[in-house]
């Protein structure tokens, strides 16, 4: 016992599981600045994008059709289908389609999913009790907030141990969430966060299975739970986070509370949430940035290309070094498939990662010709790419930072498109259209 | 024991999820002697008097009230009442009552209370799909072995570390019953071992609150919902439990494979459970059963008791330190509480842990009079307990095991006074009695 954590325990943490209900509960709506309500706007958004992207993969059928042996009654929204179903299992299946194609918003500091948890238990939430939009941005707001800050707290040891994060972190976000959209007042909330701080959610293992998307809709269903449970009189520890036996420094060597304390309610992580312009890992989107760029601005066609090379950081190859997928799955494992569609459609979203897409004889014949340097003086978020032509001319860039990163944001109008690339086929073009402008259109503080 | 996992990852375990998968599907209806069958029978009859007893406790009402929220189904039973809901919440609740009295079954040497989540599990789901009798044994004995092995392998590390060891193992069990039940293949029950291992519920910190019956609840819930999902295809990790970032090697520093198969389908960790005499947690049995043998044994009364010195192990002032219970949940968490029900009552059931008890004045002058002294010399089943009357007579005895442990095991008639005590209040004492025989009647394989 003697390298437990039990031997470091610390008794004087300060009490987080009151201060963070406190803020849930107190912080004004709308209670930032404009340029964090304008990032919640686009949270929200491209959680919803994301949704109806997958509404009717094979992962959201199956999770669906498990429900639906329990008989739901049809009080929330499945997002992009007719079924509605309990609010706590429309919690769960938004949360798998938010994140079944691993396309949705990034914390980058503890690489925390933070909608899915936190909207798709707010979202289930408000649409049964028919809550207002502004409700639903200042509860998925505060609730983001939690969840990033916890995060914060417990990164990195509580990620290399094994947990996926977003959903060992997404319960608490969930329940502060819904405990300020159902009115609770601060003590409740503290048990909604006590009652969340014993389910947390999902391990790495579970990576490339269905249970990854999994793990943010567990997350939202159990915070969603937690606060009715708390709205109902159920009580927890007061100090259910906190204490040396509560869940963070059960589930974590690495407590550094002021990660949550410092600047609550004055510095936002809600703030800097990011959007994967391409449907694949974070690893790779450098090089396809390069390739898009180069595509754009030099005005080639694939079939003049002789050869391309990526300079990139050994992580890459190491985790998308697949170089002859045959399936959509395996192309979001080949920096090489990725690179090939870049080039070739400017673009590396749901449909360039398709079956159709990584078995075409003209993507598998540029994908032939792309070659992948491993080089450890390159930075994780950075890309060469060199294109040679048949003519003998070559291209070249460097890529510092891949677009969707903090340093160079997606547009509001590049997460349009992405948005309207997964919305369109299901809603229909003209009502996706729509569907987006009310969505980004500015919620004025309630 | 290393301070991190990752360090020493072991990238060479067996595989665990395969192995108890083909064990909870292949291994024959009553394929255990008749010692273990019979415990099976005591330890679903003991399950359904706890859930009984607490079927009006308050904890039960908060958490069916937010549970009545979703509108659930009416397909199964919530033991002790008129409602019925969805089979997931009945696991839940059926689960949160069971446990609310803290009064339900031990695996000794985990600390796991196996029936709350697997029993709750099984039942749910046998009483919606009108599974018979034999059919709940078998699978919720295979589930107590899948639990109880799992916590074999990382007991005690991951227990020290804060983990409620019930929860945090239960939905594994519940999930090897779900299977069972719903006839799943070894594929599938793979899976649904898998969805589960990323659902572990509970920290210790929860001790004292509602929450903390809610773990065995809330894993009853989780490996039900795994079983369904794997049923309709959902896919999880094939080594979701022993791989480097699995459950396992993320939520404990030790993993002794050989604890899980070792033996497996031959030696029974289920034929090894025991059933609390006393209401309150397991390591202050064997001071309460001390108290509780002067009483008898030396016919003195409360008010001649002048101090009362106990001598235990380290971990029951850790766990059961509270000096001055206010209220009757305190009351369990209190050695000096439940040595002075000892000693003035002779048992230490659910009554001696009411509020009314616990703020009795007889008992708060008696209490105040109990010492505890913590030492690392005795073991954890021991007790030495003096008492010195004011007469100056001093009285002691040293309880090498408590009733209700392994070497002193409740007899079949005990327990059923204990079932009676329970369930008389709810059912009437006739049909207490009645279902009692139906319960402990042997069952014959199918």
């Amino acid at each position: 016992m003697t390298l437990n954590t039990q031997v470091q325990a610390d008794h004087h943490a300060p009490p987080i599981t009151r201060i963070l209900a406190e803020f849930a509960v107190n912080h004004p709506s709308r209670g930032w600045g404009a340029a964090v309500d304008h990032e919640a706007h686009r949270t929200f958004a491209n959680w919803v994008g994301c949704a109806l992207g997958a509404a009717r993969h094979e992962t959201v059928e199956s999770a669906l059709s498990a429900v639906m042996l329990l008989d739901p009654s049809p009080q929330s929204c499945v997002i992009g289908r007719s079924e509605r179903v309990d609010m706590a299992s429309a919690a769960l299946i938004n949360g798998i389609s938010s994140h079944t194609f691993d396309f949705d918003d990034t914390h980058l500091k503890t690489i925390i999913h933070p909608a899915g948890p936190v909207a798709s238990a707010t979202y289930a939430l408000a649409d049964f009790y028919k809550l207002s939009r502004r409700q639903v941005l200042d509860a998925m707001t505060l609730g983001i907030e939690v969840s990033c800050r916890v995060g914060n707290c417990i990164y990195p040891d509580h990620y290399d141990r094994g947990w996926h994060i977003t959903g060992s972190t997404g319960m608490l976000g969930a329940a502060a969430a819904c405990a300020r959209l159902l009115g609770l007042n601060v003590d409740q909330t503290q048990m909604a966060l006590g009652i969340a701080a014993s389910q947390p959610v999902g391990v790495r293992e579970q990576f490339g299975t269905m249970t990854k998307p999994f793990h943010p809709g567990a997350a939202a269903k159990a915070g969603l739970m937690s606060a009715l449970l708390a709205s109902r009189g159920f009580t927890a520890s007061q100090r259910a986070l906190e204490a040396p036996r509560g869940l963070i420094q059960t589930y974590s060597d690495k407590s550094d509370w002021r990660e949550i304390t410092e600047g609550l309610g004055e510095r936002w992580e809600a703030g800097l949430n990011t959007y994967k312009p391409f449907a694949c890992g974070i690893v790779a989107h450098p090089s396809i940035d390069g390739c898009a760029q180069l595509r754009r601005d030099r005005g080639f066609v694939g079939s003049e290309i002789e050869r391309v090379t990526l300079r990139v950081h050994p992580l890459v190859l190491e985790l998308m070094g697949k170089k002859t997928p045959r399936i959509g799955l395996e192309g979001k494992f080949s920096v090489f498939h990725a690179a090939a569609v870049g080039l070739l459609f400017g673009k590396a979203g749901i449909r360039e990662f398709s079956d159709e897409i990584v078995q075409n004889p003209e993507v598998i014949a540029l994908r032939d010709r792309v070659a992948a340097i491993s080089d450890p003086s390159m930075r994780e978020e950075s890309a060469d790419v060199t294109v040679e032509l048949k003519s003998g001319v070559s291209h070249h860039v460097f890529v510092r930072h891949a677009v969707g990163s903090l340093e160079v944001p997606m547009s509001d109008d590049q997460l349009r498109q992405k948005f309207i690339d997964q919305a369109g086929p299901v809603l229909g073009l003209e009502a996706a259209e729509r569907e987006w402008e009310g969505l980004i259109t500015p919620c004025a503080a309630a």
